[in-house]
């Protein structure tokens, strides 16, 4: 490829970026933004994508078979499973003006995901237990109605999307191949060269299961999630659900002083609270009412400093559905205005649920159920009674210690570059899809998922191999494996060399090249912009490189003249 | 691939079909219909997709640069060239349920092309005169409200499609390019066994040229158009803008006789109107009434059995915009309900045209401009003043001669393949696209756009390639290149052996094989299927074929005993 012909050249600077990866990717010429979250993908960024998805493609063939679905699907497969409400990243599709309205009114779903799309094609196909297991997978755009899309390729409205689903006649069955998919992972992030950095972290099954799903972390100081390391047992954690032991807050000879009232009307925030009471923040209590699928009130308290976990809280309360009680129940409950919620003198029909970090204190304070005020000193056994559990549900933070071994998490940030759930028969089940075995009894289909999404990966390679001049591309995904500059190409013999070298590398080595062959641009700039595209071989030809070439890798700094013949 | 792990396997019948394609494709389990008009790719229609594409992303790397562009874009860029309500296909997107909505009300376009999307991009980085002409282009989805999808993968809602746009700094450097592409297209067509039965053939520029565009058409009976072929020019058209000269009708001895008007209350039809009249045809008259977007009445009179074509009579009357007249219009303007329109005595500002085919007629027919009255024995010069020029805008017919050369038409069915497209500087113009030239001048910029749809042409190979037992594909595109038939594996011996022949294949030979493994399944009914599937070399290994195969062509009758190392 020339580079003078490229859409894409490179540019020193760009105006609005959300991360280090969009700002590299399209200063490069990678990718250009069509709008936030939505990126069109230039013939550097193109050649990039297809190498991870190909990548992919191959480990995936070993444990799958590759379709295609589409992106458009028909509202009544997400009305079947109910997430059609469900979802808030749904997207739907209609008409855009009056013309398309009036040839056609209906609206469809842009898929997410698609669970609901394989189902009705697997039961069509496959249902004696002699079918099973079976696997399928593809490689397709994903449409999420993200509201602030950011993190530049990492986070998008349109992505690509491996995704693979598999089909078991037992849970077992479908342990046995949810572990070998998670080799089959690493295979591919060994090839993608994110291996090392890239450790398998329990994180939430969502709402399909109560079983952890597993993400791929890798680990990255600009991404999204962070990641609680248990070292002794080697394990990791989304803090998502990482079980969690608040550090013991000690109070020496400090007495119990009987519990007072006072008045601090809209402090609400704890750090405000502890600052107006001139507390420490770990006396005050976070308390926070939440309303079950049955309509049972819960109250729920944790130590100022840490938020409530909902999912860890939903599992200990034991029902489906937990949310917040409406400002009406907060009320009716409290006797008070929101933002005065305590634990003291609750109705006896309040169900009341205290995190562990709210142990072992002392005079501590807490809402008081009453309109502006906030009661201090309170105490176990006479203010409040001690509950016989403390459970943990809290939101873990830095410095928590994992309660099993009671050391302390190993806390860093990571960005996701795949998952994998355990998504149980809900599925099959919503479908009515079963399989017949060997006594002709209809049984019960489990099935897992399985998610790389490869443009994404393209973003996180970007976080993870760059420094400050540019990216530094990982072979396998490099755009092109050698970068190729002619310089003094005014003088049109050093020209027609230049062009040469660039013939003997594409037509009779078959190297994939970019050559640089622009006449009016200097050396310096050249360099540089070679160092920003991060290709990994670079070759000079010059004026005074004779009949050899001056060869760098990307990494390195060392320049060598080296034969023609050296290169493959 | 073993074909007893295919998700895919052939039906013996399927229930709904609008088309052979569709019927094949899904019996041979290649494609399962998610909707009408979507459908999802199983492994085999995934293969033969994809053989399809690198085909035209070969061809079509040798005159441009490949990217990939989003299926979302903002409604910014559609109301810049006012598309946005232009399209009739158009859909846009949003929020599918009330989370989704709360948390991002924004709509956006499901893009059905991407001009839109192109333009500002190619503005960003290529500005001079130096950087034309270039070309870009892409294989992508595209959507579109169609409102019945029919025809299997010829016309979808959501289907594949390569779009390349040219970007030029004359008119005479576009022409260039673009009679380039056709050749381009001929090596594509070439390539997937189509060239022989595939012509180029004028076709309407739609509202952006009043330049023909071109489609590639294949002859085939199932398909949507209809083309009009010119022997001794060698010159096809698409109907829609074949210039067109109706058979002459001659009335022997036939005299003229007096107007009169005859009561017919709602017969309207011209064939009804023949036979109530006891006249042919065309002694009958067709009128239509429109407005231009200056709010000119224009009457148009075509003979009895022909439609009028808007578009050829929106360039003879040389306007921009051509809108059949409103009810209310028809009313006013003949002082009659609508049904009843005919030319004469029409108000002196409604400008009459007439078609060449309603020429030389005696004792025609015509709406009387009265409400159920038709006028019979309509002559020129006594009724109606015999226009200086008869046009031609009716769509022509089966039948018609080309008007040049007097000689009649060759007609027949066809499916399109392919278009390409001058835009003019339209596109450019609306994003305030120039280029700066060697004096520094802004100039316009010309463009065409050349599309392929892959989707479609899977359907149209199957069209053309089949035969009662099943289809017949390509060599080139065809999902495997042998079919391995194992017969009598419940013999162990001989399953071991049709595996290790299976391995040779694959494995040392490199082979694309799929393997029909299945052992409680006939022969007949392995044999169905191959020819159904239609992979292109057959091979049965069975007790009775030794240490040899049996080899059948899907295309041939024979079948012979060879040797394995025949076979590459």
């Amino acid at each position: 490829m020339l580079y003078s012909k490229l859409l894409g050249k490179s540019k020193k600077t760009i105006a609005n970026y959300d991360s280090t990866n969009a700002r590299l990717l399209e200063q490069g010429g990678f990718v250009s933004k069509t709008m936030s979250g939505v990126y069109t993908y230039l013939l550097l960024g193109q050649r990039v994508l297809n190498k991870i998805e190909q990548i992919i493609r191959e480990e995936m063939d070993t444990i799958g078979q590759e379709i295609l679905m589409p992106s458009l699907s028909p509202k009544s497969l997400w009305e079947q499973t109910g997430r059609i409400t469900k979802i808030d990243a749904l997207f739907k599709v209609l008409g855009a003006n009056e013309l398309s309205l009036k040839k056609n009114s209906a609206e469809y779903i842009l898929n997410p995901t698609h669970e609901e799309i394989l189902m009705p094609i697997a039961k069509q196909y496959f249902s004696s237990y002699k079918d099973f297991p079976f696997a399928i997978y593809q490689i397709q755009w994903k449409f999420r109605n993200e509201p602030r899309a950011k993190s530049g390729l990492m986070r998008g409205r349109e992505f690509r999307m491996k995704d693979l689903y598999s089909f078991h006649t037992s849970e077992e069955d479908f342990k046995i191949y949810y572990e070998h998919s998670k080799k089959v992972y690493f295979r591919v992030f060994e090839r993608l060269g994110l291996e090392k950095d890239t450790v398998i972290c329990m994180a939430s099954g969502g709402v399909f299961t109560d079983d952890f799903s597993h993400e791929f972390q890798t680990k990255c100081e600009t991404g999204e999630d962070t990641i609680f390391y248990v070292k002794s047992k080697n394990l990791y954690y989304n803090k998502e659900v990482a079980p969690s032991q608040a550090p013991k807050v000690i109070y020496k000879e400090e007495k119990e002083l009987p519990r007072k009232d006072v008045e601090g009307k809209g402090i609400i925030r704890v750090e405000e609270l502890a600052e107006f009471l001139r507390i420490p923040v770990e006396k005050t209590t976070k308390t926070l009412l939440f309303e079950t699928e049955k309509g049972e009130v819960i109250a729920a308290g944790v130590r100022g400093g840490y938020d409530i976990n909902e999912e860890k809280l939903r599992k200990i309360v034991g029902c489906k559905i937990l949310k917040l009680a409406t400002p009406e129940t907060v009320k009716k409950v409290t006797k008070a205005e929101v933002g005065y919620a305590g634990l003291l003198d609750l109705p006896k029909t309040v169900k009341i649920f205290m995190d562990e970090s709210m142990d072992n204190r002392i005079n501590f304070e807490m809402g008081a159920n009453k309109t502006h005020y906030h009661s201090m000193n309170v105490n176990f056994g006479k203010d409040l009674p001690k509950p016989k559990i403390f459970y943990d549900f809290k939101l873990a933070e830095k410095g928590d210690a994992y309660p099993e071994t009671g050391e302390e998490y190993v806390v860093f940030k990571a960005a996701e570059v795949g998952n994998i759930f355990p998504l149980g028969t809900r599925f099959a089940d919503d479908f009515d899809y079963t399989y017949t075995d060997q006594q002709g009894k209809r049984k019960k289909i489990y099935m897992g998922c399985y998610g790389i999404g490869p443009s994404r990966i393209m973003g996180v390679l970007v976080e993870k191999f760059h420094d400050e001049r540019g990216i530094v591309w990982p072979e396998p995904v490099a755009p092109f494996k050698y970068h190729l500059i002619g310089l003094d190409l005014k003088d049109q013999k050093i020209k027609k060399h230049a062009f040469e070298i660039y013939k003997l590398l594409t037509t009779n080595y078959k190297l994939e090249v970019l050559f640089d062959d622009r006449e009016d641009v200097s050396a310096g700039e050249k360099f540089s912009d070679a160092d920003l595209i991060g290709i990994p071989h670079r070759l000079v030809v010059s004026r005074r490189t004779g009949d050899k070439v001056e060869y760098k890798k990307r990494s390195s700094k060392e320049a060598k003249l080296v034969n023609l013949d050296e290169i493959q």
